[in-house]
């Protein structure tokens, strides 16, 4: 970094910040503006830059909106197989991931298929050679989310495979996004149909607000820091259980339930209880998640008794709700029917959240990107309520 | 995770909060209260809880500072010597992160020792099977972050190490943590002064303020994030240039005026030009930063033409400053005689930056601690400004 570019630091730079109150968690407080998206709880509604977001998932290509997040636009379709084919090329790994990924997941069987990715994405930008953002152009920071990007499904499903004991399955450069992501988990080249749900999902979930992974990854990127460093950020935020989603938890809720016959009864001791029930509710949205709806229709095409149940479910706890809790709307989260497409396209469990992980790193990298526009570090401040200091004595 | 355990996340949580709108950069605004320390601009002053920061890095050693922290007071001799026993243990390094390193120490040869560590240390937490601190005690949350520390001198050297084609040292549990960190990089047991140089230096580093790698650290541990997945945001936080401290660029700045003749005027050309002078300003501090004060005084016990160079440079710079920007405070920063200090103790400068890293994990073990008691996850919000949503035509 030359002297000249770190010049406008002014030593005055916080100086004079008095200290500003806000509501806890910083809920509500505005950080910065953004172009990328947004989530209307009140109305149901979320959308990527100017296009309904379900819209996109129900008429675009993974890439295309890939495209129209980091790039600004969505392509034509001369762009979008030129984009297609510009990321295809950056799946494969450098030697230095190849070599480790082995100890990785052996470690990764302990604590996760998040904590893998977060050591392996790490792993990728330094074998990459990413540099801070900061010391980048707008060309080469692009290229780096891209290398980034494309990396995370060969990461995802090869740590995945040496956990099972399985031989990682090379990246092929012919599949769309989705499909090769299907394809190196299992070995085989997946049906449209399976392939087209996985998409839909994998757009569905590229951006949702500010949350605390997308927010985390805005603060590193605000300190001018690596891709790498801020997606091995936004993952590390993503793996807390408070983050939100798991999709797999409504599934453990279909299965716990087991039977239509017993729907009503689980559910009724459930809510009697006052728990929450897995698959239900959301933080934002105060009507039916636009999400939900999108992907029980996903469902709905595959049909079958295990998306009939699911539907019951759904429409039973509905109407116990508005029976026990009058008043309180509740509806499926995504959580709910993204566990039954995912089940429905054969991914196993413990790949569900790593599956939103690979959409999910779209909206990060769009985030990272317009981050690294501002020139302001993140920072802000703490109030110390200890003891007041005293001189120490020896 | 038990459906009781998360029954307290209810729906309405962030239903109703208005947009609040707040300083760029979060400046000065309050995230939370802490009991963890504070850094007092104004008066030049900081301390770790109600001890004088400075104090204890003259006074005590780095463990019962450590210990201060995250249990939250000095220790007695009798606790000290049990707690460094503790935490000596806990220096080796599990076999998937052994077998990992050569990979991560070679694809950290082009993206820096920040981005090793990043690695490493993600790599650990998962080897260690560290859970999300959501779902531990508190025991088990301050036995992760005790185990994350500990091992980040036997992972910074062994990285060094083998980028040096060496191989890497293993720690030895009988000496502290500041003599073993020397130790292991270099395989020779350092010498009373240096080591006490370094560890006076570690202790002074260990917190200060909401900084952007701590602030990092609490926002994943809102999520309740595993240890290691909040220490690997933190560090790739402090990757950014723009976090600040590098200490090795006050050097830099050493060796480019050369030679006390050259002082005056390869200082008044930069400041003419704009030019910032690493070394030199704190976005904090509006007088002498005590960090730099103190280890002034450290680099003075040593002597020598270098120290008293660097004394003179610190004199001219002020003066000059003073003379063609009156009324413009500005002084050294902890960067200069951190730089000047750890040359003297036989540091490479690639380890600069992750020296001061072994220093501030014990603060942000700390913070991760304080954040995990607190069940509000951090999250904030953004404005969309992008172009109103329209239907996408096909």
């Amino acid at each position: 970094m030359s002297v000249n570019r770190t010049a406008h630091r002014a030593v005055t730079d916080r100086a004079a910040a008095a200290p500003v109150d806000v509501p806890r968690g910083l809920a509500g407080v505005v950080v910065t503006d953004t172009e990328i998206g947004e989530v209307r709880g009140a109305e149901g509604f979320y959308h990527y830059r100017q296009y309904p977001a379900v819209q996109l998932a129900e008429t675009r290509r993974f890439e295309e909106v890939w495209h129209l997040l980091v790039d600004g636009e969505l392509p034509d379709a001369r762009r979008a197989a030129a984009f297609t084919a510009e990321t295809a090329a950056l799946r494969g790994l450098p030697d230095e991931v190849r070599s480790a990924l082995p100890a990785v997941a052996a470690a990764g069987a302990r604590s996760g298929p998040l904590a893998g990715l977060r050591t392996a994405l790490s792993l990728l930008g330094a074998a990459r050679g990413f540099r801070p953002v900061y010391d980048l152009d707008a060309g080469h920071r692009r290229e780096d989310t891209l290398a980034a990007v494309a990396a995370v499904p060969t990461l995802l499903t090869a740590l995945y495979r040496l956990g099972q004991g399985l031989e990682p399955v090379e990246p092929r450069e012919d599949l769309p996004y989705a499909a090769n992501y299907l394809y190196m988990l299992t070995g085989t080249v997946p049906d449209a149909r399976r392939t087209r749900a996985v998409e839909q999902y994998l757009i569905s979930t590229v951006d949702h607000g500010f949350n605390a992974s997308t927010f985390t990854a805005r603060v590193i990127a605000s300190t001018g820091a690596d891709v790498a460093a801020c997606l091995a950020g936004a993952v590390a935020a993503l793996s807390g259980p408070l983050h939100g989603g798991a999709p797999s938890r409504a599934l453990d809720t279909l299965d716990a339930i087991g039977t239509p016959d017993r729907i009503d009864p689980w559910i009724r001791e459930r809510v009697l209880a006052g728990e929450r029930i897995m698959g239900f509710g959301h933080a934002v949205y105060r009507t039916e998640d636009p999400r939900s709806r999108m992907l029980r229709e996903v469902a709905r095409g595959f049909g079958g008794p295990r998306v009939e149940f699911a539907v019951e479910v759904e429409r039973r706890v509905e109407a116990i709700l508005a029976e026990l809790k009058p008043g309180r709307e509740l509806h499926t989260n995504v959580e709910f029917y993204a566990g039954v497409v995912m089940e429905l396209c054969g991914l196993p469990r413990e790949m569900f959240t790593p599956t939103f992980a690979a959409g999910r790193v779209v909206g990060w990298s769009a985030h990272i990107l317009e981050q690294a526009r501002d020139s302001k570090i993140i920072r802000p401040a703490a109030r110390y309520t200890g003891p007041e200091p005293v001189t120490a004595a020896r």
